[in-house]
């Protein structure tokens, strides 16, 4: 037996569960977990579906389901569980995020495959490349800015790139990149959102005299820091922080954040409705 | 249109989804929202499903799905949304969970009827009573606790009772209250479980150095303080903390644990499998 | 014996320790509790010291500390833990604040006096006349803002307020009696800060799809919610959560948040530096 | 100028804090930070204060304090804040702990040397190699448990280790090693403390249907997971985690928890009064 997954979306109606199940019933697929949401606000019904079978091949069930994903204009993706997401981790300098995503990935928490680690600069290489990881330099400065976005999107095309993550990247991808990348990049601001935008948030936060500091990791947008919201977490600072131990504590909640994010969209947890998301726990 | 909500538990089998869902799309239901969770340890299914439809009386639901039910052999429940169930609040002298549980009752919060609070002390009648809720003291004492455990069930089965509250009640319900009332009977422990067991647990809490200090929500069983644990949470306590200001502390957690608690019972999230709970958020 | 509370603000600077520590020595002071910061950004030093004495009244105390006093240019408070605060409460037509301050005052929670409730609606009279507070209906149209304002300066002279907690009071304090009450007034913003400002934040949350709900307690100044933050907590919320059930969820925050602010503040815990506070647990 | 730090423990007495503080005076200390605790259940007082001086040495300091000291009998030490403490590491197959230290180490995240990590696997040799670290291979037997045990204390001897941290461990310390050891050795306990003792605790908690779990840092004492509590943390968990993924959850929950607990013992912020710490923040 195989294990896949299942996900849809389209308007919400009636029989669409009904129509599903009966054509998983039809495939004698064993349903192991199941999770359907419909967003009242947007009459938008999402599901997710893990099911057993001894077919080999995705397509044969979304071949069987065809009928029924026309009749409800539905987006129906099936995968092979084990058939995983491959991801494009972009460094900068920073290197807690990528070790904490590396050290999941190595500890088997993440179903994903990390072919590469593109990063604007070198500091990182070694951390990448004893892991056994292919880490490409990609230097970009204002005049090889329109190179480097080109650059970026060859790779992803040609390495057959599902996600990419910025690790803390502290490049800003070109509106034509985030364009591309819709729905499948997945950025962690350091900062609760709304929040302190722009630079050095810890030093604002500080300033502010705020009690608890956060992350937020969200699909990137063409507008910074704007995007679906997926993961949010805090964690309470005092009086007795500085600028200093505030971006340390952040460290711990930036990484948490971020590999939540990327555990729930590798997993297919997560669907994109307008500018919110359902993320299944 | 009417909303209901149907509750379903049964062994897991292939159909189950697709035979419930067209049975629903055979009575026009539109539904809501769905939830269901196989627990694979036990091989048991379960399902809440919230859906709208014409009909009136839930029993019609019911016949139409009784083929079904029974080829599954599932536990089926459906009620209106609107008949809300029937709880009966317990309490002895303390009265924070008390009063929390009549505030949310009272701002809306709580899909419950509150016909009555019964106490062994005269103590929180006035509590009660401003909210023009019955109160009724049934003192016991040791001489006296075979026949208060027999009004208590006779003033359950009169008042139609279908949740009962043990918002610190001081009193052990005998085995003989705790069989009838199995599932259907909610305590609130002062402490983490596994934890500090029996009298003072704060007190041992303290003496143990412990740097947090939790509060369990659990169906009452005949088995002191073990039942199946439906809700809990912890609050930080540090070396400052006396265990009289753990109990301060304490206060705030229990009363959140277990208004939690009877919300998912009251809006029929939880099921009992076995020990343990599936409860939907 | 008797127990004091004494708190202390100045310039950093040598031997402010072993000055006050002699002092309080030569008084025969035993001291419970020290608690002492300094903030380098501003080089200020706050300390706040629990301690019994034989001794009736604090001004012996503080004439004895004086020289000591002038010498370090310091603010200097001494009380005597029993005289208590005195707190009015502003309410509008919300209650969950409300009770649960004058809750908290009932169990001995709240080491302050509760005098008065002033609202600009008749709606809590109730709630507060049964606990044996005044109510006082104090209307404010845009026509008798300047009377009422003034009004209220009279009332919190008259009845000698230490404290005025703004407990969801819907109406926004004109800046000259921020600035009579600068330090003495707090208000629960029924969001996280920064965050979403103004009207129907949990409205705004919802629509910008946040996993996390939080509510800030600060002292009020005349620019809307940016005064100086004493508390501040989160709880967490997905995608089935609506305007509706994050205005519950947040409710819960609110009463927690605002209540850990006036219990740190008449407990002279909180110490106002510029515009951030250090608040000792 | 040379920053130190120094605590103090003592019974409770009049005149400490003014004795102290101008033994410091006298040295022309400039204090940064100080705090103070009075353990009222043993009349124990303890103290941590860091300091500015242009001494070099800090037995200067102590000579200073001496008169004082012997006064109130009390326990004191002086350290320079550069003189980190030297940790050992000890582990055996699990790296989620180690791993965690050693990223927090290179970080700068950690004030301690980390001379050597102990292990009595191979497993993890290139993990601490590649930090360069030594990495020594201690084999332990039920035959070889005496020698390993007497190994390791000349180890801890002649490496002059001032802390051991059991990085999940897998071995129990002989009582001779943990007498010896007595307040310098901190374990990761893998579970919320009182809670699952003994072995595969998170399929315990599982059983049990736990909705909270948690990981317990303590200082190694013979009774097996009963010594004093360091720090405490809990994550949530629910019906549809299994064994397997609550030992994930649990990983992250350890590794911050001893992470923290490490930190505030090497910064000199962990008091031991009898079975309770103080844990400065």
């Amino acid at each position: 037996m195989n294990e896949f997954i299942l996900t849809l979306k389209c308007a919400d109606a009636r029989g669409i569960v009904a129509g599903f199940a009966a054509g998983l019933l039809e495939l004698d697929a064993n349903i192991i977990a199941n999770k359907q949401f419909t967003d009242h606000a947007t009459n938008t019904f999402v599901m997710r579906t893990v099911f057993e079978d001894d077919l080999e091949d995705p397509s044969e069930v979304v071949d069987h389901l065809e009928a029924r994903r026309q009749a409800f204009d539905a987006e129906l993706r099936v995968r092979r569980v084990d058939d995983h997401p491959r991801v494009m981790i972009l460094v900068s300098k920073y290197d807690h995020c990528l070790v904490d995503l590396l050290n999941r990935h190595h500890a088997g928490e993440l179903a994903a495959e990390i072919p590469v680690v593109v990063s604007n600069h070198e500091d990182l290489r070694n951390i990448v490349e004893r892991e056994g990881i292919e880490f490409r330099h990609l230097p970009v400065t204002p005049d090889t800015k329109i190179e480097a976005d080109a650059a970026l999107l060859a790779m992803i095309d040609e390495d057959d790139i599902d996600l990419v993550v910025l690790a803390r990247y502290m490049q800003i991808l070109s509106p034509a990149v985030c364009d591309v990348l819709r729905g499948r990049a997945i950025n962690i601001h350091h900062s609760f959102l709304p929040g302190f935008k722009g630079a050095r948030p810890y030093h604002q936060a500080w300033d502010r005299g705020v009690k608890l500091i956060g992350a937020t990791a969200h699909y990137v947008t063409a507008e910074l820091d704007e995007g679906p919201i997926i993961t949010q977490d805090v964690t309470p600072v005092n009086h007795s922080d500085t600028p200093g131990s505030m971006v340390i504590a952040g460290r711990d909640i930036e990484r948490l954040v971020l590999s939540k994010a990327v555990r729930a969209h590798v997993e297919e947890r997560v669907f994109l409705i307008g500018h919110r998301t359902v993320v299944f726990s």
